[in-house]
């Protein structure tokens, strides 16, 4: 078996030689998920030396400059909302046991990348699809040649349902081939054991594997392999085996079908389709469920493929960008979008998409900013279904907020930096989980960008409480001086590199901001919904204070024209990149201590400039100009958020080639083979970035909470011939067709 | 057996009845030592229910705030050099097997404070000489009391030696005594495994016990328990065991003698009596030395309290201070001279005292600026040789302060904030690690009080690299702009409720001073020693960059009046302390977040009244009034380093009640039962300022390198008559007599 679709290279990324260096990189880049279910690309039979089960402290760090272990492999099969307690990097998603098991030996000798000898390899991502294809020749000795064929995928028609297909052909000589299949429970998560328990057991014809985590939790994974020409069985330690003697050009196919259901699951999530939906209100969880699942999906084993395509095909119809004249853009907005595609899940709101896409577990599946900001235009404008349910994550975890406020002595609600699945803060480090709180407005634009897009009245009026606390939050949490002014201080702003500042500015416009919209949407509510407006308990004396401290945050200026980032800013140190950052290839923050980082003037990423990229109408040109100027300049790009505003803002000013190199510059982040910038996971928040450089950017969209509606000014680079895509506005349809200097928007049936 | 000197309640601490709440702060009051050898006042039959052998993972953490582990009783044996490696809290001093094993059974019962039935029960440590006795009737039954005593002393003639001496008799009924003694080696370091490998052997008469921690240091322990009624055998676990049926009116005396050896001493470390010496340059670490040395111990066990006697005499003779009128005061204080002569080694500079005396673990063994600015004057004026060896500490570590600058990115040496053996950076908070940089001008500050004070040439030669060196960093730190200021940004200062800086006054300053003594020092070396002079390789641009930033670095000030801690201070929140502070008997710490803290007007200790304090003549009467009232509003003194600078600085003022009352506060904090400062070891920088309290301050000495000479302006508390202590001064001792308003100082030969 082989890709299911002709070959497209904008839409395959092809791994053409396999090589150690990259390999973990690649394992990121082929991540599968259904949005239930994520499992990274690692190959079916692991690598050799790569213990998947080594126990280990990881300890709280910068991510940004920490060493990650497992240089060349690393699996991860992850189903959001599944984690554990680490006890010292807090709630963390639980790494699951290996269900692509799959262990070939020939004439007895184990297949391995990394030391077999092979030929004519190549692997492919099918991103229409999410298929993942292996193919390459296997000299197995001096007479003997097998052709390996590895195919599959994550069903987004059965969420849980992870599809394999294998095919072994001897090319030359006569080989015996050894299969070894099953599910591999030996995996730690970051080193560290969240299994309280873990069995495994071979029925009939299943391995299952159930396992209770440190968090209470239940998992139970089934997985069956079949072939027409052989059969699998017990080989006594809860594997299945089996083996064939294959003259030259016999060949023999394998299958496999592994399904996966948690205590977490909720009826429906699975499948909207019922009939495929193995949970309704009266099951309980057990292996005769998953059973009748594998059962269902050997039996119609034809046509899981075509189901999963129907599904595939629906999303990148709606979320689909067509850019003509530049293949390279277009295969990055590609991979943007599949792997956006696959990491969120509109039927789940009690998740949000993780840091790393559920591609690794560098930030542990925790969640930030990245959502509102980075992740929820694309969906806004193009699944709102899910855009809603990532909203509604944050609707849902108000309880959480309120217990991060309080802990703080603080009143009202406020959200945390690294949110866990309830809410509550489980950032590691204390000066991003202390002081990083601008994520409190955050929160509050993207339910208000949501509502702006949809006006779905049911959806602001459960989303009215979220506007209410974090605003009380922001009333007790502000300084009220004897001589009228009020400041907030003691804040990081979007830049990590400077740890603890007074009155930065983004922070304090964005409270700004959050203040007012809470006042009109209780405002709103009062007149529009009385029993909604009686709930929130809000008396007029805090209408005022919200009003007053949107009001009086103040905003500071150097020579009226610079925004400063905060407090001092302009005092800090001068650092001297050409003499200190030696290799731009690496992060600035490996060659200056953080120490030093933090009183001087280098920023990590966007700070100031995060306004006008979310605010367009918030400076003129001018002060664009002299705002972006002044900053680029200290800035690093250390963090993955930052690249992709710049290019959008460049696109504004009209620096169009300015704005297409850091548009590059971004593409390269998860897609570069010499970064391998994908190993620890993908950089969701810039795959989300990539898709606003291109609508926001070139094709110059306003965003509706500025315009009201949705209109374009395009500014394509030069190569680009012509640009398409969707969008979805107040539930309304759109075909948006660019071509230098000309748009043309057409309402869709 | 009793107490060896008749009571003295100004110098005996008793507790009278024995408490669960308590009886952790005992066992660090009690704590005995040698300055290589110590051992907290657990009891030597352990408590029920305090499992010593608990595995868990203390985390960094504010130690202030903290809540310990180990409610009722932690074991402590500790000889300062040997240290293990901690995965999250770096480098930290290794608890070693409890030599001090007495398990007893009375008709079957075992003995334990907490449930035995116990009357007449009275423990004193005497601190003339460090005898620990503890006596109790217990009941053991309706039918049977037993009267119990016990003493001990870790000798200070034989540093590596404790003896203990048991006595038990029979008041009432018939009684059979089983007796178990040995060494229990199932102990942790705050709850982590620093035992690469332990082994306990029963020889003939010895339980031995040899181990190799995780740092790959040897120790060896040798304990042997006789008496000259029964014979101590082995049990087959490698305890001694004896049993013996004493009639009503009959008693048994049981003696112990232990001995400790490891592969940091070094030859004449153990005792400068060199017969007393079981090493010299030819021995090698083994048993048959420690055999040898019980054999000798045990030959003239009649004499080793009167040799170990001797030598707390001589001490006492150098360092003690007689209060007339104050009782409590008086037990104070030589509360605090205990402890400071126990935890200093005057015969090893290759360590220096922690921060818990060696009383307790809470720091980790670690060392802090608590040696230059609290306990070095108490020294340098009684104890000289103690003195040099900590200063010399400072010396030998300059390799560690180099590695720590260049971790930094930076020029010279910067010693670090929690110094390790070797002077690399051990503290596992990077805030601290990483700002608080004043301790780099700490360091000068003390080396250059022990050579005014002194006037060694030899070690000022030895010292003038670290003046270099330290000097260096300060040229590379610190900011140079292009208007020609220098500013020194990002620290913290001594005040730890403020995170980040800039141009903390406190720190500036020291920095300016040790920068112009620098200077002075190289010019003194250049005329007098041409060698070493040549050996510091400085040049004249360097010269010329010391005096440039000593004179330019800031020091800010409100009003020309106050000096401001900081750039920004006076904006920093006012804190409600009445609102928020409910219970003053806990530290505002636990009542406001860090984050809060971190920008409020709230000092967890003197920081800008730091440098009035060391420097008397820093500001006229007018200025520290005006200082001393504009902060002290705002201190908390949640740290044990504040109170007592406050009490000097109100005896400077004339505020001789308030100078008092604040005195009595830092009194307290380790001695009141009450408050229980003492279970996680003693605030021994306390002890040293209790010291200066009373010298610097109700004496009103001007220290020597403020005045060139010592000089007296007494300024007693009402109650107290009549005042008098020793100074060393230059190689001369004098005989100090203070009364109200009178000072004599005379030399004595």
């Amino acid at each position: 078996m082989k890709l299911m679709k002709p070959f497209d290279p904008l839409y395959c990324i092809c791994e053409s030689n396999f090589s150690l260096k990259t390999s973990k990189h690649y394992e990121g880049v082929f991540t599968q998920g259904s949005g239930y279910l994520h499992i990274r690309g690692s190959f079916e039979e692991g690598l050799e030396g790569a213990n998947q089960n080594e126990e280990y402290m990881r300890l709280p760090a910068n991510v940004t400059i920490e060493k990650p272990r497992h240089p060349i492999s690393k699996w991860g099969t992850y189903v959001p909302g599944i984690t554990g307690i680490h006890p010292l990097l807090k709630e963390e998603i639980v790494n699951l046991p290996y269900v692509l098991f799959f262990k070939l030996f020939a004439n007895g000798n184990p297949l391995d990348m990394s030391s077999s000898r092979i030929s004519n390899y190549q692997r492919m991502l099918d991103m229409r699809d999410g298929l993942l294809y292996r193919e390459f020749d296997w000299e197995v000795d001096d007479n003997t040649t097998v052709k390996c064929e590895f195919t599959r995928f994550v069903s987004l028609a059965r969420k849980n349902l992870v599809v394999q297909m294998m095919n072994f052909k001897v090319l030359k000589g006569k080989c015996e081939l050894n299969l070894i299949s099953g599910i591999d429970e030996k995996v730690k998560t970051n080193g560290y054991n969240h299994f309280a328990s873990v069995a495994k057991k071979l029925t009939d014809r299943d391995c299952n594997v159930e396992l209770v985590t440190d968090n209470n939790d239940i998992v139970l994974m089934a997985s069956r392999t079949f072939s027409d020409t052989v059969e699998f069985k017990d080989n006594g330690s809860n594997d299945q085996v089996a083996s064939v003697v294959l003259n030259e050009n016999e060949s023999i196919s394998v299958n496999k079908l592994s399904a996966v259901m948690t205590s977490k699951d909720e009826t429906g999530r699975l499948s909207k389709d019922t009939s495929l939906n193995p949970l309704n209100e009266n099951t309980c969880l057990n292996f005769d469920i998953l059973r009748q699942q594998l059962d269902d999906a050997e039996k119609k084993f034809e046509q899981l493929y075509s189901e999963h395509e129907l599904c595939w095909n629906a999303r990148w119809e709606r979320s689909g960008v067509e850019i003509e004249g530049d293949d390279r853009a277009q295969l990055a907005v590609n991979f943007s979008i599949y792997h956006m595609l696959r990491a969120a899940n509109p039927d789940n709101s009690k998740v949000a998409v993780c840091a790393k896409g559920f591609a690794g577990e560098a930030y542990f599946g925790h969640f930030f900013w990245d959502t509102e900001i980075y992740l929820m235009p694309f969906f806004i404008y193009t699944n709102p279904d899910t855009a809603k349910a990532l909203a509604e994550f944050r609707i849902n975890t108000l309880d959480g907020a309120k217990r991060n406020a309080e802990k703080y002595g603080y009143n009202g609600a406020k959200y945390p930096w690294e949110s866990s699945v309830t809410g509550d803060e489980q950032c590691p480090n204390w000066q991003y989980a202390d002081h990083e709180v601008h994520i409190n407005a955050d929160v509050v634009f993207g339910l208000w960008h949501y509502y702006s897009a949809t006006e779905e009245e049911d959806f602001l009026v459960k989303a009215a409480p979220v506007f209410v606390e974090t605003a009380r939050y922001w009333i007790s949490r502000v300084e009220f001086r004897s001589d009228g002014s009020i400041n907030l201080n003691g804040v990081m702003g979007p830049d990590e590199y400077t740890c603890f500042s007074n009155n930065n500015a983004y922070t304090n416009m964005m409270v700004s901001w959050a203040l007012k919209k809470t006042v009109e949407v209780v405002k709103h509510i009062k007149e529009t919904n009385e029993n909604a407006y009686s709930l929130l308990k809000i008396t007029d004396e805090e209408i005022q204070l919200f009003n007053e401290v949107a009001q009086k945050l103040p905003v500071l200026t150097l020579d009226n024209k610079v925004i400063l980032q905060c407090e001092g800013f302009d005092r800090f140190e001068e650092l001297d990149f050409e003499k200190v950052w030696t290799d731009r290839k690496r992060p600035l923050g490996q060659f200056v201590s953080q120490e030093k980082c933090y009183r001087s003037k280098a920023l990590k990423q966007a700070d100031v400039l995060m306004l006008p990229f979310l605010f367009p109408n918030y400076l003129n040109q001018e002060e664009l100009a002299a705002n972006y100027d002044y900053y680029f300049k200290y800035t690093t790009h250390d963090s993955s958020l930052s690249s992709i505003v710049h290019s959008i803002l460049c696109c504004r000013m009209g620096r169009i080639q300015d704005a297409y190199d850091l548009f590059v510059k971004s593409l390269d982040i998860d897609l570069s083979e010499d970064k391998a910038g994908a190993a620890e996971g993908i950089h969701i928040a810039n795959c989300g970035g990539i898709w606003q450089a291109i609508v926001f950017g070139f094709a110059g969209m306003l965003p509706c909470y500025e315009s009201g509606q949705v209109s374009f000014n395009p500014r394509l680079p030069e190569s680009w011939k012509s640009l398409k895509f969707n969008i979805v506005y107040r539930g309304e349809n759109y075909r948006v067709h660019v071509l230098p200097g000309k748009s043309t928007v057409e309402r869709r049936s």
